[in-house]
């Protein structure tokens, strides 16, 4: 069946650049001799995250027990849940899960470390975990260096865990205007990182694992001797705002959106999907656009009601007409993952498949 | 059970302000003599649907088919699709649930109802439809006057499809500041529509309906002599930019999200639910926060990853503790019932119910 032909809205992956995309960024990592672990928030969906593991990846990353949950049913057995984890119920859930596979956890508060490893100790336990690492971001971590070092000190007395290494994910780096401007923040989020591992290293504290993160930094960052490991998540599928960080061309985006156009009047089109469909996400950069519309560079998708793009050309170039379907890049593909059930996957123009989105939703 | 022993984020809706806003947005309809036909893609729930119906309302509308299906499967039986179908498959579906339900559309292109009309002639069906009219917003619809009237008399030579009546939406009344503003924007509404009404009528085109929408302009348009029907959808739940555009009060606010504290910065705390479970909506005025923190009118969420809200406080005001559960009012609660995949029914504290979002992500 050709593309074309499905009913829209319609999700399509196109698997030949998915797996480029996949190869590159492993060839990336292998030649900087640091381990893979990709985030898999970006594409929620098992068979991706095999295909990962099938490139050369060494484990996956999570942003929800939930989706750890429906990692591990798939088969997935490596797995960093990158969230800090409160209460009785998810602590539970993830002594579950490490019965079961090699769960890992990131910790940025003595508290949630101590309910943890008490919780672990009590069923005989112990789970690794890294500790999280503020180089900027400035949403969850340590601060790096003394502060860093005085955490990980206390975190030795804990007995149902077990350090393991640090971790941060750079994603600051998204403010970022200019290539040079993102390779010196991955430079020096390495850096600060390997610095820190040392401080701790020269305290006694064995640290295996300097792990750093975020798709537009992971080249940059994996380049610095002392770093061990990379999460990036979005080079899986790219979006416009990776295009806009650098971290891709156009090309490589493998993640679409199929629509119809519905309706046309002299200073406009409307598509037949909005922020249900391509997310009301505007990106780091507050971008005016909402998704690049293929082979249409002079359209611009100017606003978004929840089932309408509302579009407009920048110029005379050519319109599509109603009825004629388009494809949209989305500005960011881990937010359209989860507004999906399902996708369609395609290879040019054929449909190959069609994949449940299995860890979408998994918002505990 | 309590609510707040629900582990964290759940998506929470108060069924004691659910039923009175039903209940007063049903007198509103019932004291100026019109039908209330509720869109009912604000919750994407056949129960609160029959709530609805059982409260007085006589139809309901929404968005797309696959909506119209859900709600169809669970007893639903005079629906309005509010969007423009193209394509065969599309047609097809339509068809089938004609066959079973009483189903209504509404068209703004000659070529979309041709195509219905003759699907339909052929199936021995008769689709009656609104003709969608412009009043201001400019996303579909025909401008109001002679254009309606002319489009109308094209329509009346097609045999598959009954013309029934005029509707449109004015959802440019969110750009509105001010009360006063809406209320005129809502008359203006009711008054342009009943006028082209009346200009169909001079020209012996019986109009039966005329159907205004929008939850801040309802009230006002219901208002105007010669409306016949009213489309309200946020009104069931209302939401942050529904107070700001004097909808509601802050206590009418039936959905809400319950969040943690997981973290607790010198400059900032950290919630444990951020795009995916508030959405990235900023709303009408591009309101800079993404929620209001019940409670807290000193917080600010002033930023949202996917999983996280970052919060600051704009004054010494007090600041929960980490571990502490939080209720969130969202921006867009339309937005927000299509992420979650389930609800929690509350009577004050009290859990009563649990519900699932059955008509959540139907994006065809």
């Amino acid at each position: 069946m050709n593309k074309f032909e499905l009913d829209t809205p319609a999700l399509l992956i196109d698997f030949d650049k998915l797996e480029n995309n996949l190869a590159t960024m492993q060839k990336i990592a292998d030649a900087n001799g640091v381990k893979l672990r990709p985030h898999t928030k970006t594409h929620k969906t098992p068979y991706i995250a095999h295909l990962q593991r099938r490139a050369g990846a060494r484990g996956i990353t999570v942003a929800k027990l939930g989706e750890a949950e429906v990692m591990n049913a798939a088969g997935l057995d490596d797995i960093l849940v990158a969230f800090p984890l409160q209460g009785a119920a998810k602590i539970e859930r993830l002594l579950c899960l490490a019965e079961r596979a090699q769960m890992r956890v990131s910790f940025d508060s003595l508290k949630v470390a101590q309910d943890i490893s008490e919780a672990a100790r009590q069923r005989g336990l112990k789970i690794p975990f890294y500790i999280e690492v503020d180089t900027g971001l400035h949403r969850v971590g340590i601060p790096p260096f003394e502060a860093t070092r005085d955490f990980a000190r206390a975190m030795l007395q804990l007995r149902g865990i077990e350090f393991f290494g640090l971790m941060t994910h750079a994603g600051h780096a998204y403010a970022a205007k200019t290539l040079d401007e993102i390779a010196a923040l991955g430079k020096r989020e390495g850096e600060v990182m390997v610095e820190t591992a040392e401080m701790l290293r020269a305290d006694g504290i064995e640290t295996r694992e300097v792990s750093v993160g975020s798709t537009p930094t992971a080249r940059f960052a994996a380049q610095v001797k002392g770093v061990t490991e990379i999460r990036p998540g979005t080079y899986a599928l790219y979006d416009t705002n990776q295009t806009h960080k650098f971290a891709c061309a156009w090309d490589d985006c493998a993640q679409t959106v199929l629509l119809t156009v519905v309706a046309k009047h002299s200073d406009r089109l409307i598509f037949d999907g909005g922020s249900k469909t391509l997310t009301s996400d505007r990106g780091p950069d507050g971008a005016a656009t909402f998704g690049a519309v293929v082979g249409f560079p002079n359209l611009e998708i100017y606003a978004l009601s929840e089932e309408h793009a509302h579009v407009k050309s920048r110029d005379a170039g050519p319109l599509p007409d109603i009825g004629a379907k388009v494809q949209v890049i989305p500005n960011h593909a881990c937010a359209v993952m989860n507004l999906h059930n399902q996708f369609v996957a395609t290879r040019g123009d054929q449909v190959v498949g069609a994949f449940e989105i299995a860890a979408r939703g998994k918002i505990r």
